[in-house]
C-alpha cells in the first residue's frame, strides 16, 4: 500500500523549522509494511493545497496532512477543506468538551480561539486529541481518505500511535517489509563500497541495500519486502553474518542504536562505570550518555573545565603544565582524563580538549585542532585529530571519535577479560 | 521568484533521516528573496523521478534537487537524468582533477567508483565541489533550469554558498522580502494570541504574521514583501516596537537567537561568569552555552552531578540532607547551585535535580518532577515544576526554563545596577 504525506504551513517553506514530524510519520508507516511514496511540503495558500490533494489523490489512496490545524490566524486549511472535499464546518461538541476537559485541567478559561478549534467539516470522522485542543479528521473523495492532524509534535504522535495507526490496521491489508541497519564506523563510504562489493552482489533482488551516511558513520539499510516477516527476518540475519566477517570491527550496533547507547550496554553488562572531563566539547559527552534511559547505572558524572581556571582548581592540571603545552595538549588532557576518573571513582573516562572555532586558532594550533584521551585508571590512550572549520561539526566529531575511542579501550578490557 | 527544491532518496521516506537540508535552503533563498513554492521528497525510482521533475517545470523556472549523486550503488539518478534531459554521460576531467587532489590529500587512490564520478551529463554545467567527490550541475529543459547537488549537508552547504547562490543572483532578478521574528517565552500560544489580537488586526496587508510554537517558546514571524528593503525594514521596527508595548516580559530575542545565546550577550555585556550544576539534565544546559562561539568569555564550567556519590564528594551535598529530603529537592538543588557559584568562581549558576524518566518515579516525585536552582552568590531562588512523562522532552524542557529562571534573575541585577 502506498500513501503520500503533506505538511501544511509556511514555516518549512521558508527554513523556520526542520520538518521531524514526516520523518517520524515515515518511519512508524514503514514498519507497518506501508510505503511512503511521496513527502510534500507547501504552503497554506488555498489553490496550492487543492492542487496537491488532487494530485496525490491521482496516485494513492491515502494521504496524510499534518499543520495547519492551530488556534491562531495562519491557519486557513480548514475553509479550504471544505471547499475540497465539498462539505461546511459545524461545531462538534465532542470536540468542544474536549477542549474544555484540557484547559479546565490548565486552569485557564475558553476563549473564542479555543470555541472556533471545536468547528469541524461536517462529513469528517473524528480521531480525539487528548493532548491538544485540535482533533484528527478523516475526509473522503473519490477513493482516496485524507487524515488530518495538528503539527504540534507531541499531539501528532499521539494521534498516529493512538488513533490513526490502529485505524489502518483495522482498515488496510498491509503487506510487510522488514527493515534492518548496520551502524558502522571508522570507513569512509567509498572504502566501505569497495570492501563489501561481493558481499553486496550476491544480495537477493528482494533485499534493498542502501549507504547511508551519518556524523557518526555510515549506516547499512538491509530492507526485505514480502509476506512472511519471519522468512525475511531470517535471510537478513544471514545476510548480517556474513557482512560482520567482513567489518567486524566497524560495526558498532544496530538500527536506532546511538554510539553512547551500545556503550552504556556494555558498561551496565559489566559492570563498569565511566564519567568525562570535557573542555572544547562543553558537555557534549555527557549529554550523549545521560539522553539514554538508564544511564545512571553506568554514568556518573562529568567535569566540564571551560576555563583554564577550572582545570587548575577542580582537575590538578599544573599552571606550569598549561603555560608550557597549552590547554590543547597531550600532556593536558591526558591528566584531565586520569583525574576523571579518580575524582569521580569511575572504571573509564573520556577527556577532550580542542579549539572548536570559530575564535581561538593560532598557525601551530588551527580551529578544528583536538586533543582526546580516554583512561582506564591510570592506563590513558590519546591522540590528536583535525576536524575542520565548522564549530557544530568539530564538537559532534570530538564527541563520536572520543566515543569510539573509548569503545576500543572498553573492548580491550573485555576481550583480555574473556580470554583469562 | 519561484522554486521548487526536491529532494531524492529513500532515507527520508522511510524516516530514517530527517530532511534537515531543504529547511536550511529555503533559509538561504529566502533571504535571496526567493520564494520556496514547495519541497517534495521522492523516492530514487527513475519513473517517480522524472514525474516530479515534470510537474515541477509547469510551475516554476527553477528546481534545486539534492540526493542520488553519491559514489554508491543505491544511486542511480545520473542515468535518469541524462534521459530526463536527452543528454549521455561524459567523463569531466575537470571533476576527476578535483576527485584525485582530494582523494591525495587524505592519503587515499583513486578507485572504480571515485573514477565514475567524474562522470556528468554532457549538456551540463559543472559547479565545482571542494569539499566531495560529486560536482553541482546545471540542466535546463523548456526553460526549467535544473540545478543537483550531492546530499551530504556540508558538501550542500558548500556548494550553496559559494557556487549557486552567487549564480542565482547574477541570474534572476529577485524581489526582496524581509523576514523579522520575535522570540517569546512564557505564554501558551492561544493566550499570546488574545494578548495581542489588536496590533494583529492592525497589521497592513503587505506583513504577514504566523505564530511557531517550539520548546523554547512561540515564535512570532513577521515577514513583508516588496521593492524597498530599508522601508520594509523600517515599517516592521515600528510594528515591533508596538508589540514590545503589550508583550515586553515575555520577549527574549530576535530571529535565530538561542534563550542561552541572549543570555550569553547580557553576561558578555556585564562581564558576568555563569557555571551549571547538573543532574537531570545531565550536561544539556552546559551544552547549550557552549553551543554558541565565544561562550569561553563567560561560561566557566560545570558540575554534571548524575550520581549521589558526586553530589557529596564534589558538591558538599550533606549525606544526611540526601537521606531526608532526597536528590530531587530544594534543599540539594539549593546547594548545588549555590556550590557551583563558589566551586567555579562564578557570578552566577543554574541547577537541576529531577526525574527525567522513564524510571524513577514514585507516587510523591513521578517521573517529570523536576527542582530548578537559580543562584547569585549565596541568594538563591528555586521551583519546583512537572513536565510529564517523556524522558527527551523533559531534559529539554528544564534546561530552557534554568534559562529563563537565569535570565529573570540576571535581569534584575541589571535593573538594580541601573537604577542605582
Amino acid at each position: 500500500m502506498n500513501i503520500d504525506i503533506i505538511t501544511i504551513g509556511d514555516e518549512i517553506l521558508i527554513g523556520q523549522i526542520v520538518d521531524t514530524n514526516s520523518a517520524w510519520m515515515a518511519q512508524k508507516l514503514n514498519e507497518e509494511g506501508i510505503n511512503v511514496r511521496q513527502i510534500t511540503s507547501i504552503s497554506d495558500d488555498p489553490e496550492h493545497i487543492t492542487e496537491s490533494f488532487t494530485e496525490a489523490a491521482k496516485r494513492v489512496n491515502l494521504v496524510l496532512v499534518t499543520g495547519g490545524l492551530g488556534p491562531t490566524k495562519d491557519d486557513k486549511t480548514k475553509d479550504t477543506i471544505c471547499s475540497y472535499f465539498n462539505t461546511r464546518l459545524i461545531s462538534s461538541s465532542e470536540v468542544l468538551q474536549n477542549i474544555e476537559d484540557l484547559l479546565s485541567k490548565r486552569g485557564i478559561g475558553l476563549n473564542r480561539l479555543n470555541r472556533d478549534q471545536a468547528l469541524v467539516p461536517e462529513s469528517s470522522r473524528i480521531f480525539q486529541n487528548k493532548l491538544g485542543t485540535a482533533p484528527g479528521l478523516l475526509l473522503e473523495k473519490d477513493g482516496c481518505s485524507f487524515i488530518f492532524m495538528p503539527g504540534v509534535p507531541y499531539e501528532m504522535k499521539y494521534l498516529m500511535e493512538f488513533e490513526v495507526l490502529p485505524y489502518l490496521r483495522n482498515s488496510f491489508q498491509t503487506s510487510t517489509i522488514f527493515h534492518r541497519t548496520v551502524l558502522t564506523q571508522g570507513l569512509p563510504e567509498s572504502m566501505l563500497a569497495e570492501k563489501i562489493a561481493d558481499w553486496e552482489d550476491a544480495l537477493p533482488d528482494y533485499i534493498k541495500l542502501a549507504y547511508l551516511p551519518s556524523p557518526q558513520g555510515v549506516r547499512l539499510r538491509l530492507s526485505a519486502r514480502g509476506k512472511d516477516h519471519s522468512e525475511m527476518e531470517a535471510e537478513i540475519g544471514v545476510r548480517i553474518k556474513a557482512l560482520e566477517q567482513l567489518i567486524k570491527a566497524n560495526i558498532y550496533g544496530f538500527d536506532d542504536e546511538s554510539p553512547a547507547g551500545t556503550i552504556g550496554k556494555i558498561l551496565t553488562e559489566k559492570g563498569w562505570t565511566v564519567s568525562t572531563a570535557e573542555s572544547c566539547t562543553g558537555g557534549a559527552i555527557a549529554r550523549l550518555f545521560t539522553e539514554n534511559p538508564g544511564s545512571s547505572l553506568y554514568f556518573k558524572g562529568s567535569l566540564v573545565a571551560y576555563s583554564n581556571e577550572i582545570k587548575i582548581n577542580l582537575l590538578g592540571i599544573a599552571e606550569e603544565t598549561l603555560a608550557r603545552h597549552g590547554a590543547v595538549s597531550r600532556e593536558v588532557v591526558e591528566k584531565m582524563a586520569t583525574e576523571a576518573c579518580r575524582l569521580m571513582n569511575t572504571d573509564f573516562s573520556v577527556a577532550t580538549s580542542g579549539i572548536a572555532g570559530p575564535g581561538g586558532g593560532t598557525e601551530e594550533k588551527p580551529v578544528g585542532t583536538v586533543w582526546i584521551a580516554v583512561a582506564h585508571g591510570d592506563e590513558v590512550i590519546s591522540q590528536l585529530y583535525n576536524f575542520g572549520n565548522d564549530r557544530e561539526r568539530n564538537i559532534i566529531r570530538t564527541g563520536q571519535t572520543a566515543l569510539f575511542m573509548l569503545r576500543k579501550l572498553m573492548l580491550s578490557y573485555n576481550n583480555s577479560m574473556e580470554n583469562n
